[in-house]
């Protein structure tokens, strides 16, 4: 099955000079990928070679006029930039030519252009945002990661109803575990969002094993595939995560630069020290998918160098492989009926 | 000048075993310091050494006949163990023969009694936990860790008040820089409650520096001294945190024992791991406070080991020796006093 994916060419904080670097790479990895990489139409060719015949007919460029700044506000962005790579590149998902979007650019503008464009599944209120971070289980899914500051009991819900969707297709898992984010596993922890939505959890079909811990994200006692969580909540986690990893990651470093010695062991002890750096990278978690959206939209880092760019295009090529927003829709739709009996 | 110090010599996972060592060793180190063991005197006598010649004067017993444990719950604690350690300890403080009381027991036993017993501070709505992160840039203080689910603004800006309050005393800083953990750093991030703190914040006599977020409490791109945000946020992002470090040390430890050459490498980096280790020990970093009392606890995480207690014992002498209590009670009265006036 041929897959087409829509790359916001000119998108993050390096544009064109990751993007395109990065998509011909997964063009070369995947014999069945198609790319279209929106933007202007001239940066986008002096950055790509001569020679375009190992991709054959499998990579195309889409003229876009204009950019959305990193910094520009989601409202003014989707007012006046009709004819950004970040639209036109959602544009083309809507229009069925692609079947899934990535882009590096500006959250906020990317959410609401998204949102604007794709609309939203019938049944589901809001979006939310969903990645993974390592942990030492292998991995964990995280929703939602900031698109909503203030979330109901049945937000929480929906965003459960999606993630386990999601995790189900892309892990290969018939029953995720699904855990709810609190201050402590005892049922009189939280606030009445949390004890709410664990009601609705427990009396749903998901294998929902109840509350976890901020520790769970990456190192709990047992293994958890979907933690669900507001945005609030979940974008300071994930951030405060970010913290400690380059806390760690500076401290160990000087450490072993402190002097001649410690220098002469960091020769010694590279290899160990590069192999663990490899397990623990971000950038080989690159990526967040757009949940709730009635298309597939992957939210690159705007920092993101070639190789974390090149892991949210592959996080994109599964995701639509696996078809997740049909499964997703069906699956709310399958939810709603059964409320509507019950 | 002289400090009192009472000890709940039961509480915590490991209890007198713990609590008395480390205790004796703090009465080593601080010649002018005074504590009292609370606990079963049978047990506590049996656990100290025959000769308490150095310790004079300083070191006595007080029997509690009961022990809060560590899974009951905080209301049963506060209605049946009327003489636990850790009541009888707080007792001390609210009678004035004590200056600071430390506990590594049950979390919300001791707010609840502490609360009971020491009453608030005039004008503060709900008390909070206090405690201290290592940062690259030294640490930070955080406020609430996890005593309030749900903040109003006012309650973020008292907190803010009398955190700032202890970062003076206990940091000797005439200005401490305060943040407010959001999602982002623009005006327009955040929920309600988040922005109206900030508007509280921004009128106030605090050097308030505006939004941080979740990796500003250990990495920020400049120096914060006190960071505010809700219980249930502050819990989060505190136990991510521990998470993300014990998922980077397994990972580390991992690397380093994967096989005989690996292992060899570990032997002559073992004086640099072991700097590297010392620098970020949580162990170094124990003890919460509970603001928002007219007495002072200092809460030790549960599973404190001797280094660890020590830590929370010596946090108490500081806060104590700054009469930290005193400096918050007049602050919160000062800021009511202007309240008022305008």
């Amino acid at each position: 099955m041929s897959l087409t994916i829509s790359i916001d060419a000119m998108g993050g904080d390096n544009g064109p000079e990751i993007t395109i670097p990065a998509s011909l790479e997964c063009l070369r990895n995947s014999p069945n990928l198609k790319l279209i990489l929106v933007g202007d139409e001239a940066v986008i060719k002096r950055l790509l070679p001569n020679d375009l015949s190992p991709y054959q007919d499998r990579l195309s460029i889409h003229h876009a006029s204009q950019c959305v700044e990193m910094d520009e506000s989601p409202s003014k962005a989707l007012k006046n930039k009709k004819d950004s790579s970040m639209r036109v590149a959602i544009n083309l998902v809507k229009e069925g030519q692609a079947d899934a979007c990535v882009s590096a650019g500006n959250t906020g503008a990317l959410m609401a252009t998204a949102r604007f464009v794709l609309k939203m599944i019938p049944g589901i209120d809001r979006p939310a945002i969903i990645s993974t971070l390592p942990s030492i289980h292998g991995h964990t899914h995280v929703l939602d990661l900031g698109a909503n500051v203030d979330c109901s009991a049945e937000h929480l819900f929906q965003f459960a109803i999606m993630g386990n969707e999601l995790v189900k297709a892309v892990e290969g898992i018939e029953h995720p575990k699904v855990g709810l984010l609190n201050i402590g596993e005892e049922d009189t922890k939280g606030n009445e969002q949390v004890k709410t939505a664990a009601k609705l959890l427990e009396n749903s079909s998901l294998n929902y094993i109840g509350y976890v811990e901020g520790n769970s994200l990456n190192a709990g006692s047992i293994k958890v595939d979907l933690i669900v969580t507001d945005g609030f909540v979940g974008n300071v986690a994930l951030k405060s995560i970010e913290g400690a990893a380059k806390m760690i990651g500076t401290t160990l470093k000087e450490a072993f630069s402190k002097n001649i010695f410690t220098q002469l062991v960091a020769i010694i002890a590279y290899p160990v020290l590069k192999s663990f750096k490899q397990r623990i990278d971000p950038r080989l978690y690159n990526g967040a998918s757009f949940l709730g959206l009635k298309g597939l939209v992957i939210k690159s880092h705007g920092g993101a160098d070639r190789l974390a760019f090149k892991t949210a295009i592959q996080l994109a090529e599964v995701e639509a492989k696996q078809d997740v927003i049909k499964k997703i829709s069906e699956q709310v739709e399958k939810t709603l009926a059964l409320r509507d009996i019950t």
